[in-house]
């Protein structure tokens, strides 16, 4: 059982954002340099849904998919032929490619789920894939358990905006050097960047060039400020043979509580995927399902306003740190920011616990996202507007008692 | 990628019980004997829960955790930690040991979800694994997708009921032939078989004896017909160092469409189980965990009358298949039956279709359960009494007419 300890410490979730009440609490009091600082508890290793809440109607929605009984309680695998194909317009129009409901689309639990089937159905023992860092944590960690042999691309984040983007060069010497599958977010998950065109069409032409599976994540594609484009690899003339491109409604949309993905793509991957979630959770659940009905059918200006709200948190919040002289990027899409810290007399871990038990402040901490990452954490910014930038007002306060 | 395309043609799901759509139709047409058979279509792939309606009050419980808002979506991996402990409860009494709430148990997307984390957690290449034969379908698919070595155990199930039963000595010796995990459902599906006290306590020892890990599906154990008694594994004096049970609300109380199950059991295997969880699907939909609020606490009567409804149902179809001189096991528990058919002029895949095709009734192939059972159906007879009577006589009469 060697094997699988090893597989299980390396998915170790101890410090995942949301995981914080199974920590053993050490002696923080101890360590504790000053006083308790007051305010209002924030956790931002999510985003709080009673500050933004679901889609209107979500309830009624659901309550109506409830009332189907059977015909929404067991879907094909891969989800309700009905949903699919509505989803599949939507999706298509989004993402400027046509799509087949009912060989290149599935709903899962989750983009996570998706993310897990993806890499599942085209990663084992041995197989290189390609990261970027930093990039969701848990890209990293199914590659571990799945066996694939990890090979990092760096991102460049913390430039000037025209210097910032990943590493092209590097991303094709590790095409030439053998790997088989790229997985990235985009907009990145933890620093908010989203790839340019000029890159994504990179990409596209590398991987066909080398016959790369592309996984691409855009979990937060429909959270754009204001002046930014995007740009999707789907949407690209040249195609990879193999692309599987993930969304949700998770975030922008603030329906986490439903475990609701989708994954749209090569109709072979699609099917392994299907199999797959046969054997693992059967299918998203069935009612959830139905309140699909509602993602990209929201009423008229509330993505908008959505978004403007964000675009207000994020500018108050990158005003703090930059003025307290921390570096941070300004995200281009999603809800996160990921400061650096300077150089602080306590290790990172330490820091991140001190912040929830001195300033009442939950972060992630950047190790989870890149292991070099050491000096930075990751917020979800998609809270309430005024408890977040006083919480980052403490999170500025603590690097000060904190640093060296 | 050869490795890969072994282990996804391995999890075919194809011929699994809810696919059916997905089939390419064959031209049956050419190949049916006779007319088409009248009757109301009925699907035994799955309960019917327009039939048998979720635990009352299910949607308001379900609407009091949406309206919980960011705490009831956002829990815990494992589940929110309220509804563990009172499910520890619950379930303690049920299985009669005593669950540490924060340690032995985790919410899961189903049973499936459950056993996916729970093989997972203790199969990799070259494990071997002791299956029983006939059992639940995903539990072979699972340790082929994991790599793992198949044992096969046989279960007698259609002789005199004392003569029924798993073949223990078959049993010992594979666990002396280094099997180091066992996994099987009581009440087993697909044929209702109970284990005996005297089985259980036997397995529970042996797996004391040889190191072996135990992962019991007890996912309909809450369906015992009348004159019949389960023993838990859980209860036995002489407990396995590893051991797993897993139990769940989709059968017995309809509660399908929500994907929840529970795994109780070894903290070590369950902290597994946990991490995996964390980046195969997040958690068990967070709105949907609420709804376990009403599991093991539904209005009195309601149990005992459902069951008194499926064993009317029982009877009557064993008393219609058994005069039709087909060979089928009484099930103790649960609502499937597993009739073995004579020799067809057609093979079963292709009576499978024509059952659909030409006389409205879905059920599912017996090599889904045991590669060897190629003369049996299974059956979920959790439908309206009186069409699944009517669609039972439709078999029979299938029967006769391909009868060789």
């Amino acid at each position: 059982m060697i094997l699988l300890d090893e597989k299980f410490k390396a998915i170790d979730a101890e410090n995942a954002p949301g995981q914080e009440m199974r920590q053993n609490e050490i002696n923080l009091d101890s360590i504790m340099l000053g006083e308790k600082l007051d305010g209002v508890a924030v956790d931002f290793s999510h985003g709080d849904i009673d500050a933004f809440t679901p889609i209107p109607e979500t309830a009624k929605v659901w309550m109506e998919s409830y009332s189907k009984g059977s015909s929404q309680a067991y879907t094909e695998y891969r989800g309700l032929s009905e949903i699919r194909s509505k989803l599949s317009e939507n999706l298509a129009e989004f993402t400027g490619r046509i799509i087949d409901a009912n060989r290149e689309l599935i709903i899962t639990p989750g983009t996570q789920g998706a993310l897990f089937l993806a890499l599942a159905a085209t990663v084992t023992e041995g197989v290189k894939v390609a990261i970027v860092e930093p990039d969701y944590f848990a890209n990293r960690k199914l590659i571990k358990f799945l066996g694939g042999d990890m090979v990092a691309i760096p991102l460049n984040y913390l430039e000037e905006e025209t210097l910032n983007g990943l590493d092209l060069k590097i991303l094709e010497e590790s095409f030439k050097g053998g790997v088989k599958v790229f997985v990235f977010s985009t907009p990145n998950n933890p620093t908010g960047h989203v790839y340019s065109k000029a890159t994504v069409l990179k990409i596209a032409t590398l991987a066909k060039m080398y016959g790369v599976t592309l996984i691409v994540d855009q979990l937060y594609s429909r959270m754009l400020y204001s002046g930014e484009s995007f740009f999707h690899l789907r949407s690209a003339d040249v195609q990879p043979d193999n692309l599987i491109t993930i969304m949700g409604p998770s975030k922008t949309e603030s329906l986490s509580g439903f475990r609701l993905g989708v994954a749209v793509g090569t109709p072979e991957i699609i099917d392994r995927m299907e199999r797959l979630q046969a054997i693992v959770s059967l299918r998203a659940a069935g009612y959830n399902q139905g309140v699909l009905r509602k993602w990209f059918n929201e009423p008229d200006g509330w993505l908008d306003n959505r978004i403007c709200e964000h675009e207000a948190i994020r500018d108050d919040l990158l005003y703090i740190f930059r003025s307290a002289g921390l570096k941070v990027a300004r995200p281009q899409a999603g809800s996160y920011l990921f400061p650096q810290l300077p150089q602080l007399k306590v290790d990172l871990t330490t820091f991140v616990r001190l912040l929830r038990h001195q300033a009442g402040v939950i972060v992630t901490s950047g190790t989870e996202f890149a292991p070099l990452c050491t000096n930075s954490i990751r917020l979800n910014f998609s809270q309430k507007h005024h408890v977040a930038t006083e919480a980052v007002k403490r999170i500025v306060k603590m690097v000060e008692i904190y640093r060296l």
